[in-house]
């Protein structure tokens, strides 16, 4: 089934206890359709700037990943430099310059406006409903947000999150957008909201998908060495949708096993720079980290 | 098969967000040995003092924990005052007086000598140690340890690590105890020092179990109202080896179901102040919540 992505395309400054990488190809729409590309094939709805090193974009195209929807604006591209120290649990933001992003205005082409499935990388939530209004209603719509949003864009998110039938939040963009301690209690407001499925992100404590009559818990999967965690969220959010518009059935049994598929690829991501680890992943290698994410949790 | 724990009774002051309780019968040895009860019988060794209310043991006696074990010394009983405020993960000390547990010297009862099950509640290294010197090399022997004898008595905490079964941490005293930002390493690190077992407590985010061959994950039960945390970690502690105990078998498998179980009374523990919600529950409704705390985990 298609499956589109809109987000960001972004040259990242990565500085890591690993090292440290310059203006490497990133972004949120990048990890997404990277990672879903493992799955089949992946339409991309983004903008560069005039800097964007365009042979990059081979390794993209190479995976089936459809850059039609990238527009070339003057300018130049969405830049982000970060570093993580200690546990690396959290990037530590040297500086973000949006530059082209900063003015994106998502146009859908035709040929995407009856997409299966869609995913609503990390954005405004204006401009995420920009993109649902061009769109003809998927079987599956999911979005990702930041506390930025929370704090900036309420309105417009809760709008948004009434439209949506899932929302990917991290632990503590659930305490804030919802003001409650509480993630069960936070996690019950919010469905009472409009979505069918919320998806808590844990970094290594793994993730949770609750809904109506479902709390399912997966772990981290216990990589021996992260070299950097950035992606990690997109390239899960990447790993699950490819899965559900693969195999098209969106049962709880069959997002249970997406959200098992998002965190192995994501496993994979944090485990070398960018996008490095990815590019030398096999199915196979998949199929093997799944089966003992899977035994982790089997009794 | 016979169970042994040696830990601490305290008078527990606390405060939380729900309200106040003044001198509450507490301590690791009691939520141990009362969670442990729910599965058989529990031989308890520790120190009270003078001024503690003895009907209180009416409560563990009825439970068929041996008191016989519990020693009444000139002095005060073991006396903490905590609070906790916020989303109530961490208790801030508001006072410890030790008491007659400063200068607690266990002196293990001759039929007490040859338990199977044998749990080393919270305590010095030395203490717990004195206690291994006393008895017959039990099937099992887990340990708890806490930051405090990390940084005092590390020595002698390596040491006792290096002559039992299995550990018990939160993700702090991992990471401590080995210097090590990662649990996955630390873990693999502390299984080099003897134990077979290591088992880490992680609040909310549930509890891993890792040995050479084995990582599995389970999720902390999700809780609707948490209005007292104290004696999670014992509880846990508890229902674990209340089960191993019963059941009678060192399996990968056994384990695992014990984690569970030990999670599931923990989360009926911190449902109420002190003993008060434990008090209330029934085997029938552990059984149900311990099979909704497995479906949580199954795909």
């Amino acid at each position: 089934m298609s499956l589109l992505v809109v987000g960001s395309v972004a040259l990242d400054t990565i500085e890591t206890p690993y090292g440290k990488k310059n203006r490497i190809m990133g972004g949120s729409s990048i990890y997404f359709s990277y990672s879903a590309s493992l799955f089949g094939p992946v339409n991309l709805v983004s903008v560069i700037g005039k800097d964007f090193p365009l042979e990059e974009l081979e390794f993209l195209k190479a995976r089936k990943v459809d850059v039609k929807g990238l527009k070339m604006e003057p300018g130049k591209t969405f830049a982000w430099c970060g570093r993580y120290i200690g546990d690396m649990c959290k990037a530590e933001t040297i500086s973000t310059e949006l530059n082209t992003f900063g003015t994106f205005n998502p146009v859908i082409p035709d040929k995407y406006k009856k997409s299966d499935y869609v995913f609503l990388a990390n954005g405004s939530p204006i401009l995420q409903m920009q993109v649902l209004k061009q769109i003809k209603p998927p079987k599956l719509v999911f979005a990702d947000t930041m506390n930025l949003w929370i704090n900036t864009e309420k309105k417009a998110l809760l709008k948004l999150i009434s439209q949506i039938d899932g929302l990917i939040l991290n632990n503590d963009e659930i305490k804030e957008l919802t003001g409650m301690h509480h993630i069960v209690a936070a996690a019950k407001e919010i469905l009472k909201w409009g979505p069918r499925f919320l998806v808590i992100k844990k970094g290594e404590h793994g993730a949770l998908l609750i809904s109506k009559d479902t709390f399912f818990a997966i772990p981290g999967y216990p990589v021996e060495v992260i070299r950097d965690p950035t992606g990690a969220g997109d390239s899960f959010a990447g790993g699950m949708m490819g899965y559900l518009a693969k195999t098209n059935k969106i049962s709880t049994t069959n997002i249970k096993k997406a959200l098992l598929y998002g965190n192995t690829v994501a496993s994979f991501t944090i485990e070398d720079f960018g996008l490095e680890r990815l590019k030398r992943v096999s199915p196979r290698k998949i199929n093997e980290r799944y089966k003992s994410l899977k035994a982790m949790i089997s009794v």
